[in-house]
């Protein structure tokens, strides 16, 4: 890639370009988080063909884990509908390689893993609800603590496809029921990034023993006078891909996000 | 009223037209439950025009539990928007007149008590919401014990206007989580009938001591796995009219509703 021909990264990453240029040159390899405020983040997973169908069959059967934002054609890193120059080959700050189920790499690029017969999905991500809740005045208890949300596997078994199948993961928000009532009408307009909660109240009923010990991500206080909301969590495509075991995949490393040219509102149905 | 030249009251009395005038002719007397199906029914305010002002001032800042479906013109015991031939004088089933705070008479029809400075005013009732509900399949355990919702004073103060200030009463209806977050989807999309819920979950947070026991309506069992989920209640202006003591003021009769020619679903907003 002519990376030396690109304009140098501007210091503030201020939209989805910016920061995949700056990835594509190797000079941001951790996080996304807080980069390009109000670009859409995605989930990536990266099969080979003759495992997509199912995947995205998959999907298909659990929209709210599973979000799918784009696919590419077989062979293709490239999903022009989600940013201009994109190629998934480099553009995202970090990635994880996988053999038979073993994660064997995590590098900054895949240009020396690509194959003709990939298929890489973009699946919708919590940032851009959490943003569209942020920006309606709805406090994360996570973000004032500078952690990650808390996150669990749930007694709810994801509709099966193929080789894929598992339990939904969902991750909780502590919230008062204002906040709660509010953040279920402004989650309900963004079914492309997990859409509204899958459940609230009682952790027990989706098979959540300890509120104080997620099974991924941190422990995050529900307070007295607090809901804690669950929303069906990007996690699950990965655990479910994982349990998979396939022979080859591809996704990103955790936190390192694809950031694409879409504004978060634009996927807001109303 | 020509009420001889009037047809015949269909048996169902399948739309608003054909209660409003069974009423007129006096056959029917009773609430208005289940009756004209789809169709919107509204609670009615009666108030001389030296209070009107106050009061629907206090409807404006206080929108939830008084959604303004209608006013009348100062005199006028009629509202067009709201149904063909409508006359409020006649076509409500039963009617209480109050006078100095005080209940006088609960006739079944109010021409004798109407006065040129009078303004109605019609607000929208949870009947629509409910119907709404029921229609996704989101079970509703007042109606299937046939029985009243639980009504509580809240500590929730409305915004008060003029002579007019109290708490907001609320109904309780309890719902597993799933029906729960459904629910205040579908009651968002309902500004003019309460709206979204005003609370879930904890009811002391909102000044109520036990949910056994409702300052009005029926006791309903809230079970392990729902959560108690409350709407502000047409009963909140009817509570503060009561305590304004006007000098005069007719309202419906508990349950014996208008019901207008607007469908329930035209006061969706999408």
């Amino acid at each position: 890639m002519p990376d030396d021909a690109l304009p140098p990264a501007l210091p503030a990453l201020p939209d989805g370009l910016a920061v995949r240029h700056a990835a594509r040159r190797g000079e941001l390899t951790g996080h996304t988080s807080g980069l390009a405020p109000g670009f859409v983040q995605g989930n990536l997973a990266i099969l080979p063909a003759a495992l997509a169908d199912e995947f995205l069959r998959f999907c298909q059967r659990n929209p709210k884990p599973c979000p799918v934002l784009g696919i590419s054609e077989t062979g293709s890193p490239r999903i022009p509908a989600l940013g201009l120059d994109l190629d998934l080959r480099h553009d995202l700050p970090r990635y994880r390689v996988w053999r038979d189920g073993a994660l064997m790499a995590e590098p900054a690029d895949i240009a020396g893993f690509w194959r003709d017969d990939l298929v890489a999905f973009v699946l919708g991500c919590s940032f851009t609800f959490e943003h569209a809740l942020m920006e309606d005045g709805i406090p994360l208890r996570h973000v004032q603590q500078g952690c990650n949300v808390g996150m669990w596997r749930t007694s709810i078994a994801c509709a099966p496809a193929g080789r894929f199948a598992g339990p939904m993961v969902v991750s909780m928000r502590p919230m008062r029921a204002a906040d709660a009532i509010r953040a279920i009408q402004i989650t309900s307009r963004f079914p492309c990034v997990h859409g509204a909660p899958v459940h609230i109240g009682h952790p027990h009923l989706i098979g959540i023993e300890d509120l104080s010990r997620p099974d991924y991500g941190d422990t995050v206080a529900v307070r007295e006078d607090e809901i804690p909301v669950f929303w069906a969590c990007g996690v699950t495509p990965q655990a479910v891909i994982a349990a998979a075991c396939p022979d080859f995949a591809i996704t990103h490393a955790p936190g390192a996000m694809l950031v694409t040219d879409l504004r978060n509102s634009s996927l807001s149905l109303l």
